[in-house]
């Protein structure tokens, strides 16, 4: 593709910045665990990462009304474009998590580098901010992340649950985090789970 | 599911917020008529938000440093959601575009109706914003949303012109509102056309 936009006759920049958007695009062939809520086929990362992003803009008005919106938008949007190389590994999937973390790192590095030098190095900068997990705009945007498919679990009946036997004391275990990274959410999610729970939807 | 989120012991109004996000989902059932570059199936309109969201990040910084990202972002975050109940309408179809309109407005009421109330209204009048094309955040949102459809017909050789006989003066004109939304994106436009008409993409 890089070669074919090579001819195009617009200035260099731009044309990285194209080829930089056609190889995101890849994303919406990464597909996730939980699938749509109609069942039809499995969510993709690139609909994850607009989700994400939605649930922002809708919860940060009560939830987080001093974060950076425009900054937390735009980390939901690129969290996820590493996986492009790297491919998704699911959050149950704990070993396999830590391994992916160097792989990832190196993805992100090549990818951004599409980009001009400035601009691809400033979202690299954001991709760190969003996994360190530091600043107000890197914590709201982990919480939704982390709240997001545990909503979509909840309200497709626990499929993907089901599908691993996953407890309710380890749904608790991996989402303890949405309340160390945004306290006001952290309801939500034990409600979801207690829901979830009683309903036989996670195992005892 | 708003029943089952009834129960949830958290605040009435965030209990609105995920009850929209749960039904904002269902956009990711929506299918558009160009295909992934992998060609596996059609883009849903979830992934097509995304991108376009992601598009606006990267083209900013050069061609509208001016705009308020954060705005433009949700702009194109919510610009299709009334396609969960009015469906996608292809650009190609003139007549039902037009027929749609009255559609596409009540379900855009209904929608955002579902949310605690100031905010549900502040999202209708973005919508209603985005479609009037009239503030530089809109013009440069559309200009995207007409761009990015074009690239990645270009990049798939062109599947979904084939499928049409989409001819390069149809699709000329079709793309000739990017450089009255955006003139700065308008070569961009013209490039992917011009090449796609030498290489047999577009008939004549």
């Amino acid at each position: 593709m890089t070669s074919l936009l090579d001819g195009l006759p617009v200035a260099a920049a731009l044309r990285r910045q194209l080829d930089f958007l056609l190889t995101a695009h890849l994303l919406t062939g990464v597909t996730r665990v939980n699938r749509l809520l109609d069942g039809s086929r499995g969510e993709s990362s690139a609909e994850h990462s607009w989700h994400l992003a939605l649930m922002a803009v809708v919860l940060a008005a009560d939830e987080a009304p001093g974060v950076d919106l425009g900054r937390v938008l735009t980390m939901l949007l690129i969290h996820d474009l590493v996986e492009v190389e790297a491919g998704d590994v699911p959050i149950y999937d704990e070993q396999r998590r830590l391994d992916i973390v160097a792989v990832e790192e190196q993805a992100a590095a090549r990818l951004f580098a599409r980009l001009p030098a400035a601009q691809g190095g400033g979202l690299l900068e954001l991709w760190h901010e969003f996994e360190a997990a530091e600043t107000d705009e890197a914590r709201f945007a982990r919480a939704v992340d982390r709240l997001q498919p545990l909503l979509l679990h909840w309200a497709s009946d626990g499929a993907a649950w089901a599908e691993r036997r996953i407890t309710a004391t380890q749904e608790r275990g991996l989402m303890a985090v949405i309340e160390q990274f945004w306290p006001s959410l952290g309801p939500v999610a034990d409600g979801l789970i207690a829901d979830a729970h009683r309903r036989g939807l996670l195992a005892d």
